[in-house]
């Protein structure tokens, strides 16, 4: 098969996040304009393995490698505790990077998923309805986060997206303060990638998960809900719209949903109508 | 394992594609406005069978399900050619809906992929980076599409987006003749899914895929072009930005590649910088 050669070289070095490409800009009246360093999102083939075991393969930013195969490992059940996580070791190859964790596996999955193969869409691997529609635990109760929080945090994430800004093109997930402070963010090509590098820098950084809120700058769709609700987070604010299956898996799970979530204004949504 | 359940029963009837919810909503005065019936976009897990073996589950709008099976199996490399298909069936079940594909399968596919697990990320299934980067054949070279062809059709897309317009959280791919009118619309929750959809649509009515481009409302990013090539489309144009990766393919097998493409402008991305 004819395999695609990117124009990265086996080195150790962490690879770019943005290219400059040629491009030309056409406008309505028929006029042309040439754009000689047009700044692109890199996106890059990453494989993280557990015990040696390759466990998923994700097109994604290549940043925060580290918080990106915690986070995974952790919202998608692949292991327990990430305190658990013995090292991590990182590897740039030619045709994308390697990360190895090592730690002890949850048996009944790490035996049937080592070599299914996932990805970064949240749904990877399974193999049936019945392992798609899986649900967390219920997430600890936690006091409502102010209006006026919500909004000054989704004010200020514009700010805190370096490579969104360069690029146009990539996600961020943010852990805000209940105050609105946003307190660290992270970007990616992949909603469900910025999400679990999010959650894999809160786990490494041990910092209160019980004391804040998640902003992401996507849609809430069903994967997005159950990865918040898995990391115990008591609200999910999406810049975007949710689907029907997110807010079924919210309230189920006790999960605050807000959503369409501008400067101005947001919808908390609660229980579905009758 | 807890698992949830959708409020939707097990029927023979194909379920609704958006759902409402109740919400409030909460603006920067302190001002909150009941929300009794916000439309929602509906998400449902969809499995993929080929000759009765899993192949993908997905999330997905419960649209199109024929043209969704047809495209994912093709672009995916399942199939070899979609008149192959001898039937499809779709069963509504609880959880989801499942589509039996009954074909010839690719031999060396079929048999490693068959349990896999796969998704709607575009990436789904991949045991290897080498996997990931698979390249497909070149296009078949056709002349360039006008400036003023894109634009009249990115002007005119909304009005072919009902659920989009409904619910605000679903993506398109179209299928547009070489004047700009727009021929075929497919919506879902997933961009990939909505490519898929359309491509499907295209294989299953033999519409000339030489002669018109597909138009894509989301990021470019590599397996959207991936997708695009192995359908042998000669152009893409994308509503929001390319990733480095999806050019890099693109120049590789000759894919014309428009992104940030508005009513008003787009860029056309020829070769990168040196």
């Amino acid at each position: 098969m004819r395999r695609l050669q990117p124009e990265i070289s086996q080195t150790a070095d962490a690879p770019a996040t943005s290219r400059r490409f040629r491009g030309e800009r056409r406008d309505a009246a028929g006029q042309t304009t040439p754009l000689l360093a047009q700044a692109v999102a890199e996106e890059r083939a990453v494989e993280i393995r557990l015990n040696g075991l390759s466990q998923a393969v994700m097109m994604a930013s290549p940043t925060d490698f580290e918080d990106f195969a915690t986070g995974f490992a952790f919202t998608e059940g692949l292991i327990e505790d990430p305190a658990d996580i013995l090292s991590l070791t990182l590897r740039h190859e030619a045709l994308g990077s390697v990360i190895d964790i090592l730690a002890p596996m949850i048996e009944a999955e790490a035996s049937t998923r080592a070599l299914s193969g996932r990805s970064g869409c949240g749904l990877c691997g399974v193999r049936s309805l019945e392992d798609a529609m899986r649900c967390t635990a219920d997430v600890t109760p936690q006091p409502a986060i102010d209006a006026a929080a919500i909004q000054a945090a989704v004010q200020a994430l514009a700010d805190h997206q370096p490579l969104n800004r360069e690029t146009r093109a990539v996600h961020a997930a943010a852990w805000v303060a209940r105050d609105g402070r946003i307190q660290a963010v992270r970007e990616d090509v992949g909603r469900h990638n910025a999400l679990d590098k999010l959650i894999g820098h809160l786990l490494r950084t041990q910092l209160d998960r019980h004391d804040g809120f998640l902003l992401i700058t996507s849609r809430c769709s069903y994967e997005m809900a159950q990865k918040a609700a898995k990391a115990d987070v008591g609200t999910l604010v999406a810049v975007s719209a949710p689907t029907a299956l997110a807010l079924t898996l919210a309230r189920e799970v006790g999960l605050t949903l807000v959503a369409v979530a501008r400067a101005d204004s947001h919808i908390l949504f609660t229980s579905p109508e009758k």
